[in-house]
C-alpha cells in the first residue's frame, strides 16, 4: 500500500480545471521540503511583489505583467486594467468582423491566415493552433518563423492563387526583430507579385511607435494591436500574441483565459504541498540538484500536444538558462527541455530512458477523456484509447522500477480550458524554480552577442562581395581577401562560399580550404 | 591565422554528395586521436565486419544490412542483392502505376496518401516528404503514426470525401506492433463507413509471413512489399520503408539512395582524419566524455529539415541508450539529442546554450544554397538567406567565446543527395561510436519492460470494468476494488479514472484519491 498512500500523499488535483499533478514518482520527501522552507517563502514573496507591479525584472526595468491579462482586476492601476480590457475586445471585434466578411481581402473574405513571427510571437500560437483546432471549416494559419528564404516559398506555394483572401498578421514587440521583417517584406512582395495591396490584407501586434506600428499606420493596415513592455515574448500567449490568432481560428479564448485564471488562482496558495506549480518547481529543483542536472523529458500522450515540448523549451530554458543570478553572482543555471509525445516517442528515444544515461526525469501529460464519439473495439472488450493508456501507465512504471524519475500531469481533454491551465502552472513554476535558485527568469541577455556577431558577418559579406568585383579571373584566397579587408580569413572563407552558393561568385574547390579559389560573378 | 588553420585541419569535404564537416569547434586533438586509436581500430574492424555479413547484433542473432540497401553488389550473397533490387523495382513499379492511375482507388485517382507506421516506420518517411517535397501537385502524406484516438479522428477529418482516392500504406516489420495494428482497424473501419472496400485501398510493408503480410494477403489488398529481419527500424529508411512513402510522393528515390551510398563510400575510409563520420563519433565521445555527458543539439538552419532532430533522437537514443557492453558488464550509456531549426530556436533556448548549464554540443546544419530562384533585397545588398548564414555564423561564434563545443554540417542544398548522405553519415557516426564505447548499437532491449507493464493494464483494465458492473449506486473506492482484484490500488485508481473518463463509470471525486468513488455504468 505504500506506493497508494504516496501517490496520495503527492498529488494536487486542482477543482476547476480538473488539471492533476502527480509528483510522487520525484523522490520528494519532507525533509527536502523542510531544507527548502526559506527558499519557498521567499519565491512567494517574489510571486506577490511581481503580482503587485513591482518591478520583477530589474535588468529590463520592467513589470512583468502576465498574470494580470487572465484577470484584469489584480492590475496594478486602472489604466491597466482597461487596457487589458481594450485589448482583448479589440481582438474580438477584428477576428468577428473578418468571419463575417465585414473585413475583406482583395479576393474576397478571408480564409486563410499567414502569421510572420518568431519565437514568442510564433510558438504560443503555434502551439494552441495545433492543439485546439477542430473541424475543417475554421481558417487554416500558415507560419513565417524564420528567414529560410526557401522557407518562405515553400509556404507562399501552398498559399498560391489565394493571397487575396489571406489575412497575413505582423507580430514584433519591438517591430524590429529581423526575421519577421524579413518575412513581411517578402511576404509584401509576393502580395504585390500577385497584383495586390498588402496594407489591405495586413494586421500588425506590436509596441506602439515601434517601427512596424509606425509602417502599419503609415500604410493604412486594416489594424493595428498593442504589445506592452511588461508583456515578455515567453509568456505571451495570453495576449494579443495568443488571443487574436485564436480568435481568428474560431478557438474559444474565454476559455483559455479562463483556465489561465484558474490556475493563476490556484497556484497563489502559499502552501506548498497544496500548490502544483511549486511542488512541480521543488520536484525540479530536487530532480537536478538545483542546477539543472536533470533534463526534463515531455511526454504528452496525446497528438493534439505534439508542440508542447517546443513550447516549453522556450518557457522554460530562456527563464531559466542564465549565467548571473539576482546578486549579480556567477552561476550556470537551466533546464534542458525536449520530447515530442506518446506512444509515438516509446518507439524512438525510450530506449534511452529506460536502459541508458539518467540524465533526465520525464513529464507525462494524459488526457483522461480518448475522444469525443464512440469507439471501436480493436481487441474485445478493449479501444485504442485503452491502448494510449495503457502505454502511459506501463512506461510510467518501468521507468520507476528502473530509478528514473517522472512527473504525470493529467488534463480532462485537449480543450481550451485545459491547455490555458497547463500553460499557466508551467508559467508559474518558472517562476517560483528561478526564485529557488535566485535568478531572474524575465531577461534574455545570452543572445546579444550572437546577434551582434550576426551583424558583423552581414557587414563582412557585403565587403567581401563588393571586394571580389574586382577579383581576376585566376580567382582569390580567402585568407587574401581577408588581409586585404583586415579581417579573420574563417569568416571571409563563410562569406566567400555563401556568396558562390547563391550566384555572386565562382569557386573552385582546392583539396584544403586554404585552396579554394573564389571568382566574382556581375 | 591559427583559428583558420585549426579550422582547415578539422575540415572534412565528401566531393560527391559536397558535404562537410567541420569539427574544428569540438577540442580535439592528435593527443585524443592517439589515445583512441584502439578503439579506432576496433570500430573499423567491426564495421567491416557488419558490411561483410557477420551478425553485427548478437542478441537477437541478426546481421545489420542497411548499408547494402544503398549497394547490393556489396550484400554478402547474391540471393540478398536480388532480394534489395527486387525490392527497389517492386517500389518504384508500383509509384508509377499509381502516379498514372493504372493502380487507383473506389474514388479514382489516389491523390493522398495515408502512412500508418510508429516509430522507425514513421520518422524516415516523415523527414523525408518534409525535407524534399516540391510543388503543390504531388500527393500529400498523412500519418496515423500513434495510437490516439482523437489523432486517428483529426486525420481522418481531413480526408473526409477523399478516402475513396486515398491510398493506406501500413508498415509494420513484426506486423504486430499494436499502434499500427489500431490504426488499422480504425483505417478500415473509416474506409467501411464511407462505403469503401479497405482492401483495394491499402498496401503493406511488412515482413514475409507476419500477421499484416497475411491480413494482406487473405483480404487481397493492392500490394505487399517485403521488410527483412536484417534491416533494423530506425535504418530502414533507405529499404521500402522509406523508399516507398517517397516514390509516391515524387521524390527522386535513385538520387536519395546515390547520396547515401556516396557517403558510405567515403565513411570506409580507415583513416579517422579522412572519415567524416569516424570524425564525429570521436568528436561526441571527446565532448561527452564516452559517456553521454553532454546533449547533442541539432540546428538545421532549414525550415526543410525542421525533422531531422526527431529522426536523430531515434537513431542516436534508440541505438546508444544501453545499460549492457558487448561483454556483458553494466554501463549506462546513450547520447541525448533535441532541437528544431535555426534561427528560430535562437528565439527560444539558445539564451540557456549562451548563458546556461553547459550540457550540450550544438550540431549545426547549413544548406549552403539559400532559395531556388532569385531574392528580394530586404536590405541594400542583403538578402533574408544572407541573414539566415549570418545567424548561423553569429551563434557558432557567440557559443566558441563562451566555451561551447559545436559541430558544423555543411550540404549544397536540402535535396535527395544531400538528406541521403546526412542520414548514412548519422548511421555511420552512431555504429562507429557503439564500438568506441562497446555496446551493441542494433537491438533495443529496454522497450519491453513498458510494453509488458503496458499489457498488464490492460488486462487490468478490463477486469476493472466487468468488477465495477456489479458494484452498487453508493460506488466502491479504488483500494476497495483493487483487494477484491488483488491488484495494486493505484493502478485500479488509474484504470476507474480512465473509464470514467471514457463512458464506462461515473465517479464522484473526494477530497483525497482514496476518497473517490466510483459506480460502473452499462
Amino acid at each position: 500500500m505504500s506506493g497508494w498512500k504516496r501517490y496520495g500523499d503527492w498529488l494536487v488535483r486542482e477543482q476547476e480545471t480538473g488539471l492533476w499533478l502527480d509528483v510522487s514518482r520525484m523522490g520528494l520527501d519532507e525533509a527536502f521540503l523542510e531544507r527548502m522552507e526559506e527558499q519557498v517563502k521567499r519565491a512567494f514573496a517574489d510571486m506577490r511583489q511581481l503580482e503587485a507591479g513591482e518591478i520583477a525584472n530589474p535588468d529590463e526595468e520592467r513589470m512583468v505583467g502576465h498574470y494580470w491579462l487572465r484577470a484584469p482586476e489584480l492590475a496594478p492601476n486602472e489604466a491597466l486594467a482597461r487596457v487589458i480590457r481594450e485589448d482583448r475586445e479589440a481582438c474580438l471585434d477584428f477576428a468577428g468582423r473578418v468571419a463575417c466578411g465585414d473585413i475583406c481581402g482583395e479576393g474576397g473574405q478571408f480564409r486563410e491566415v499567414l502569421l510572420i513571427g518568431i519565437g514568442g510571437s510564433a510558438l504560443g500560437p503555434q502551439l494552441a493552433a495545433d492543439a485546439l483546432r477542430r473541424g475543417t471549416s475554421a481558417m487554416e494559419t500558415h507560419y513565417f518563423d524564420n528567414t529560410d528564404p526557401d522557407g518562405f516559398d515553400r509556404v507562399l506555394d501552398g498559399l498560391r492563387d489565394r493571397l487575396g483572401e489571406t489575412l497575413t498578421v505582423v507580430i514584433s514587440k519591438s517591430g524590429g526583430t529581423e526575421e519577421t521583417r524579413n518575412g513581411m517584406l517578402e511576404a509584401a512582395a509576393a502580395y504585390r507579385a500577385a497584383g495586390l495591396d498588402f496594407a489591405r490584407h495586413a494586421a500588425a501586434v506590436t509596441g506602439e511607435g515601434s517601427a512596424l506600428d509606425r509602417e502599419a499606420e503609415g500604410n493604412g493596415w486594416l489594424a493595428r494591436f498593442r504589445m506592452h513592455d511588461w508583456v515578455g515574448g515567453r509568456t505571451s500567449v495570453t495576449s494579443v500574441v495568443g488571443l487574436l490568432p485564436m480568435a481568428l481560428q474560431g478557438i474559444d479564448t474565454g476559455a483559455f483565459l479562463e483556465g489561465a485564471a484558474s490556475m493563476d488562482r490556484h497556484t497563489r496558495s502559499e502552501d506548498p504541498r497544496a500548490n502544483a506549480a511549486m511542488l512541480m518547481a521543488l520536484a525540479w529543483h530536487q530532480a537536478g540538484e538545483g542546477r539543472g542536472a536533470k533534463d526534463m523529458v515531455i511526454l504528452p500522450y496525446k497528438d493534439r500536444l505534439l508542440l508542447l515540448s517546443r513550447y516549453l523549451q522556450q518557457l522554460v530554458m530562456e527563464s531559466l538558462g542564465k549565467d548571473r543570478d539576482r546578486d549579480g553572482g556567477e552561476t550556470a543555471q537551466g533546464i534542458t527541455v525536449y520530447g515530442n509525445k506518446g506512444s509515438t516517442d516509446q518507439h524512438a528515444f525510450v530506449q534511452q530512458l529506460c536502459d541508458g544515461v539518467n540524465n533526465f526525469f520525464v513529464t507525462f501529460v494524459e488526457a483522461r477523456r480518448a475522444r469525443q464519439g464512440n469507439s471501436l473495439e480493436v481487441k474485445p472488450g478493449a479501444t485504442s484509447g485503452d491502448y494510449l493508456q495503457g502505454f502511459l501507465r506501463g512506461t510510467r512504471r518501468a521507468l520507476t522500477e528502473r530509478g528514473r524519475q517522472s512527473v504525470t500531469l493529467s488534463i480532462p481533454e485537449v480543450e481550451e480550458r485545459s491547455l490555458g491551465a497547463l500553460i499557466a502552472l508551467f508559467e508559474r513554476a518558472v517562476g517560483f524554480y528561478a526564485s529557488l535558485v535566485n535568478i531572474n527568469a524575465y531577461h534574455q541577455p545570452g543572445v546579444q552577442a550572437g546577434k551582434t556577431a550576426a551583424s558583423s558577418f552581414l557587414t563582412l559579406l557585403g565587403r567581401a562581395r563588393a571586394e571580389l568585383t574586382g577579383s581576376g579571373q585566376e580567382g582569390i584566397l580567402a585568407a587574401e581577401l581577408a588581409r586585404g579587408l583586415g579581417e579573420d580569413p574563417e569568416d571571409v572563407f563563410h562569406a566567400l562560399h555563401h556568396l558562390a552558393a547563391n550566384g555572386s561568385a565562382r569557386c573552385r574547390l582546392g583539396l584544403h580550404p586554404a585552396e579554394d579559389r573564389f571568382v566574382g560573378l556581375p
